[in-house]
Formats: C-alpha cells, structure tokens, sequence
C-alpha cells in the first residue's frame, strides 16, 4: 500500500502502482469495501454494495493485468483496468437490484446491463455498488424518503446536492474512485459542485441512454463524476459512442465568454467571489475572456421545466406508476408529476419551439464571437441544510431546489457538454463549482480548459472523515 | 386545336402536340382561362386567377419549344413544359396573395415562391392561380365561410371534400391539367376521391414544406391531384427532394394486403360494391390479395386527431393569431384551434409513442407478409351535400367530417406514401376512391400498382360541364 490513502489517488496513478505490482486490485477493492463499511452507514451513498462481484472483478483483473508478460492469460484493458467504481442506481445493472431511488422498484433486478455499464466493464471497471440519487432522479436534494438522505461528507448536515447525490458523495468521500450519473437539469454537476468534485454533462445523444431509467428524453444524459478532470476524461472516453469524437484534440490558446444575462441574476455573495477569484487563475493561465450576449438563457428556465415536467409525468403514466401508485412516491416527485400532468400541449410545443431558437442563439453567438467555452458558476449557492427548501439570497426568499437548478439548465436545453470543476471553499468549508460550457460536440476543449484550470487551482483537498 | 377538348387531354398527349406544333401553350392556356371564366363563377375553384402571368410564363414557353431546332433560344424542358396547372392557396407564390383560405391573410402576398413553385416553374409549368381550401386546410368540405364553397363538378349541390377541395375541383371540371395540394390527414386523397381524380400523398420529408402554411408538421405533405397516374407521377418527379428516389424503379407482381381492421368497420354499400369491384379487377391484372392484421391501426384516429389539434393550435399560437383573431375564424375551425388547446402535453406524447409504435407495426407486418402495398377505399362515402354535417350509415350518426377523415389518417401517422385513385361512380354518379397505401419511400411501386389499376379499370369519365 502507498503511503497516501489510494482511496484519493488519480486513476493513472492507481494504473502505474498496478503495473508497478506495488498495490493490486484486489487490495484496491478491500480498502474501498473497508471504508464503505465504515462510513457509508453515516453518509448512506451506496444503496447497494456488491462486495462479492466486486471482488471476483477485482480477482479477475488482478489475473490479467498481474500475469507474467507473454502469458496467455495477461491482459491489459487499459487505464480503467482495476479501477473500482460506482453506478447511480437508475443505470440498469444485470442481477442487481436498480431502484432508481423508488419505493416500488426495491426488488427490481434488472436482466441486462445498460450498454454503458458493459462498457465499463469490458474496459475493466469494477462496481463496488450501486449509488443513492433523489427518487427517479427527479429532484436535486438526494433526500430521498424511501432509502434515507445522502449526507454531504464535508457537512453530514447538508445536502449533497442531485440527483446524482450518492454518486457525488461517495467519490468526494473516498468510497470509490469514480461515479457514473445522469444529468437531466443539472444532476450530475450539481452535487459536483457542492461535494467539491469534477461532474461532466456530455453532448446529448453523445452516450446511450439504454438501459437507464429516463426523467425526460429531450435534456437526459449520462456522465462521469470523478475527482479530476482527467479522471472524468478517462471515463467518458470509455462510454462516448464510437462513433463520436474521442477526447483527445488539443488545442493551445482558449477564449472564454461570460454571459450578459440569466448567469449572475441570483447569486450569493461567496459563490461570486470564488468564481472571480478562478477567472483571474484562467486569465493568469493565458485565457481570453469576454463578454457575450445570449438573450435566450432568460427563457431556459421556464422551458425547460415544461419539458421535463410534461415528459416525466408521461413515462411515468406509459409505465403505469402513475397516477396508480401515487400514494407511494414522495411528496416533492408526486408533485411534479402532478404539475406534469398539467402542461398543455401547446406549451410543451411551445418550449421546444423556443429550446431549437436557444440552440441557435447559443451556437451562433458562440461562434461569431470565436468563444469555446462559457465560464459561470456552477451553482449559485453552496450546500443547503437538509431539509432547507428555501434560501434566503440577499433579503429574498428563493425555493432552494429552483436555486440549484438554474444555472444548470442551460447546457441540457442546449444538448452541450458542460462540467463542474471544483474551485475552492467557501469560509465555512464547503466547496464551489465552477461551470464551463461548451458548443456541441466539444467535450475535448472543455476537457483542456478544465485542465489548465487545474492546474493553477485545484485546491485537491478533500473531507477529513 | 385537337378534336377531344384539350383540357382533358393527358400530360404527355399534350406534350405530344406542342411537339407536333398541332396546339401552342398560349392556345392552351387561354383555353383553361375561358374554360375557368365560364365555370369558376359556380364552382368557385380558384380563389385567385393569374390570367396575365399566365400568358406569360404560357408565351416564353412557347418561345423555347417552338424555337427551330439547333437555335439558342430552343430549350426543351422535359414533359411539364407548357403545362397549365394550379396551386392550393396555402402555397407561397412570389408576388401574388396566398390567402390560406383565412380571412386575415386576404391580402397576404409572400416575397418568394415555395421551392416547390420554384421547382415547377424550372420544369416549365404554367401557374393558371391558386386554388380554393377549406380555411387553414383544416377541414375536409372546402365550405369557407370567407370565400365561399367550392362545389363539387359532378353535382354543384355537393362539396368536393377537402381540404384541397379548389384542386382536385378544378382538375376535374377541366379547368387545369393538374393541381398541387396538401396533405395532413387526408387533405389531398379526400377531394381527389370525391371528385373522381388522382391525388398522391408522398412520404413524409419527401416534398420541401418550405413556404407551406403550416397546420400540423408531423403529418404536413405536399402531393399532386391530377387526372391520372401518369400525370400526377410527372408532378411528383418535379416536386420530389432531389436526393429521394425517382419514381422510375420497376415491378412486375405485387401482392396486396387488406387489413383485418378499422378500415371495413364503417362503410356506405355503395363504396363497399365498388371496393369489390376494384379488386377483381386486380386480381384479374394479376395481383397476390391477402388479409393482413394491423391492430394498432383502430388508435390511429385518436392519436391523428391529437397530434393534428395540438400542432396546429400551436402554431396558430406562435403566429399571434389565436386567441386573439378568434372572431375572424370560421366557426368549425375555431372550435377546433380551442379543442388544440386543451390537448395536455402527455396526450400529445402519448400520441407521438403511438405513432411510433404503429410505424413499426405497419412496416413490420408489410414486410413479413411481403405485401407491396394495402388496397382500401379512400372514403366510406361518396360527396356529401354542401352543409351536411352528419351523415347516417346502416342507421348510425356519424359526424361527417370524421367519416371523410378516419381512412386517410393511417398513412399520414406512419409518413407513408398513398394514393387515391378514381374506381367508378355510384348509381347516382357521384366518383369513389380506391386507396393504395405503401411503406415509406414506395412511391415507385404504388404508382406502378396503380397504373396496373387504371390499365384494368379506368372509367375515364369526367363531369357534363
């Protein structure tokens, strides 16, 4: 075992100490159990451990990458090989139990993994478990009635954020190496930025949806939540469809633009100094940055809503849960689903109408003013008490879930990639994400500028538990 | 001038004379404008008439046909050349009014063609004005309270359907070779069955719907109503997007399908006697019948019906025009622009999972029971009387409009392409329709099936005008 916990290691420097043969897989795997069972009774991010596949993963892994060079047996599946992981429990798992955070889905085994699981496995991965998330993903607390609140390991008070809550919690916790989540409306970079770890929303269609419990079609993605952002890369390069880009192409100098409208509306004041404070680091690492203007954003809120309340509402009603079980959802999702019921049709047209206006306004802005990538916070606040259903922004009351949501959006109505780096604490220790997000397609630039942005700031701290 | 009175002749026949230098399309043309002087007055197919355009486009395409051979000035431009037709008004023509049949857009006059105005013009085509329609082209009795109706040619006491009602009028009173109309449940297939002319919806995507008044995307096709196959083949091979396939491929048997459902459950005696008759005559051409089973096809009329009110109220919408136009509405069409509003989005959603569902189905069952295309009739009524509004069959009320709709619908939920082709009169010598309905992209073959028919079966009759 290296001297540093290797729960906090970057997976390239797990992989070198593998091949190294001065930590092995298997001894990987116990530790992350070990430190599961320790402190996932407090924080409650995994719903499901699967200590016995995990191990014989483990074991597996161990026997190819540790087989004497020429043997048959060796083989070396590259950089994820060995790498323990965990899955948001509304990615189908083959034969272990996928809840989606519901109550009527406890026993729900799944007969097929979602082609992004298998992907990870074929890339080696091992699934130490299965992650809490809010109930159906639809929601941004993690407090989730029927499998208890996850706890935000650097304040076992407060929230980790969501929906991808238990994902983000376990990785900032040491309780695996990476996380895989879904992000409809900001669920994988919220709880990135309030448990102080790297999330990334890709490009809409850019990795299959199959196999995951949907929240609303039109805005649903699948992403990495990891502690740096070139462990995310490495990640998504093993679920991006083949066909896509891979992330690999470089690029020197980047120009970043800050939007005129919708961005700094409604922010407190700590999350507005730690974001000044990463701009000067960006422009000290040699970025451009400049103003731009993209009306549009003032409309995102609302249709994006309408999309996702009237989408949610019909899977839901297409699987028979609702309105028939009703009474067993949670207040907050009930509700939703209730209000999705409501949308005219019309209105949901509507927003459509107005998310193919946003795409453009986005693009065209984007490229005419030469920017590769927006910078803004990732959320306006850092995490609330569990429970704290509203938060007081100088001298007015905003509804905390709304707060969290709406610098998110944005980049799921747009369909383009967007990721939460961590930059820094506030002065109570809570960590604050920083957002960039990119034009379509563009996941590799946005990699890069994170990693300049790393580079020059990355505070790599991490919760004392 | 030809013995046979030229505004029956066919395309080709036509094209056979300007050759010939035995009829020149200004004779030609002036020919239908007197023919439209005399008639229009009763039967009010044209809403606008571009006599002077008319002449000419008429006068420059005799000066490139009848330009000796080997001068500069001699251009040939294939089989359209010379050829008078009309437009449905919800078409965008450069320079001349496009009603769309709505009181607020009678002075309405586009900057530029439709590109498929412009792709007519470049095959020569001559533009004789634009055609009646039921207002918005939503409803099917071309009865329009701004402009009056049109009257069906073969009893001016009946409507000739709609909603390209002006069209497939005007092409069988001889008052035009051919018309270009549109299509979302029925729009074109509906008159050019009552009025005893063949009308083709295309597949969905196949025809630019550029420059089209908009009623319901979804289901929105452009197709041409004409006197025959053979012509209206001609009109599409102008129309079709470039990169689709050509109308050319051929085929030497087919084998038909007759669908176990919906489409027999309600029907007049007389269409049924005149479906019966249409098949033998089939199948003495040689075509392979068989019963096949669609089941999903008893949902197409609700989930038609929901798409169509949601998409279209929506539009009306975006346009500024309803609610706040409501009073200049036709009273039919305003209630149907309030139904649309009321349509909740997992309705419309729900609509739109059925549409792909019965996609699948269809194309499925067609392709295991390799049947080339459905044969039905095209409505289960001749041309009702101008104003009925429900219409008694085997002793049950059924809405009119509902019954001209509910054959057509199936073809424009699965954006397939159908055709509806003249199969005899009724006793009291009013025309029915036999419909051809294909998989995607079957153009070819439902042509090709059709002529087959025609060959066999054609009465070639047109009203005593």
């Amino acid at each position: 075992m290296p001297k540093t916990d290797p729960a906090f290691l970057s997976i390239r420097e797990l992989g070198r100490l593998f091949r190294a043969r001065k930590l092995s897989p298997v001894e990987l795997t116990k530790h992350f159990l070990e430190r599961i069972d320790r402190l996932n009774p407090e924080l409650n991010t995994f719903l499901t451990v699967t200590s016995e596949l995990a191990l014989a993963q483990a074991k597996k892994a161990e026997a190819e990458l540790f087989a004497p060079r020429g043997r048959k047996s060796r083989h070396d599946r590259g950089p994820l090989h060995g790498i323990p992981i965990s899955l948001k429990d509304n990615i189908y798992t083959a034969g272990i139990r996928t809840t989606a955070g519901a109550k009527f889905l406890k026993e729900f085994i799944p007969e097929q993994d979602a082609p992004v699981v298998s992907q990870l496995k074929a890339a080696g991965a091992i699934i130490l478990g299965k992650t809490n998330l809010h109930e159906f993903a639809y929601g941004v607390t993690t407090n989730n009635p029927h499998y208890g609140p996850t706890r935000n390991p650097w304040d076992t008070a407060r929230i980790p954020g969501g929906s991808s809550g238990g994902s983000a919690a376990a990785v900032a916790a040491g309780l695996c190496v990476a996380s895989v989540g879904t992000d409809t409306g900001g669920s994988i970079r919220i709880p990135a930025s309030l448990c102080g770890v790297v999330g990334f929303k890709p490009s809409l269609h850019c990795v299959s949806m199959e196999g995951v419990v949907p929240l609303s079609p039109t805005l649903d993605c699948i992403g990495p939540l990891a502690h740096s952002i070139e462990d995310a890369a490495l990640l998504l390069d093993a679920i991006l469809d083949q066909h896509k880009e891979k992330t690999s192409r470089r690029k020197q100098k980047f120009t970043l633009g800050i939007p005129k409208e919708f961005f700094f509306d409604v922010l407190s004041e700590e999350v507005l100094a730690a974001y000044e404070s990463a701009l000067k680091k960006l422009r000290k690492a040699g970025c451009k940055v400049k103003e731009i203007s993209i009306p549009l954003l003032n409309n995102t809120e609302d249709s994006g809503n309408n999309i996702a309340w009237a989408e949610a509402t019909h899977y839901h009603q297409q699987m028979g849960w609702f309105p028939k079980n009703s009474a067993e959802y949670g207040e907050d999702v009930r509700a939703r689903l209730e209000i999705g019921a409501r949308v005219s049709a019309t209105t949901y047209l509507e927003a459509l109408a107005l998310r193919e206006k946003f795409i453009q306004q986005f693009h065209s802005t984007m490229l005419d003013a030469a920017v590769d990538a927006l910078v803004v916070p990732s959320t306006p606040i850092a995490a609330p008490l569990i429970g704290e259903e509203n938060t007081v922004l100088h001298g007015k009351d905003h509804a905390t879930r709304a707060l969290l949501l709406r610098l998110n959006r944005p980049a799921n109505l747009a369909g383009v990639p967007a990721i939460s780096i961590p930059c820094g604490l506030t002065p109570s220790g809570l960590p604050l994400g920083l957002q960039l997000i990119g034009p379509a397609k563009s996941e590799a630039v946005l990699l890069q500028i994170g990693q300049l942005f790393e580079s020059f700031a990355r505070p790599s701290s991490h919760p004392n538990l």
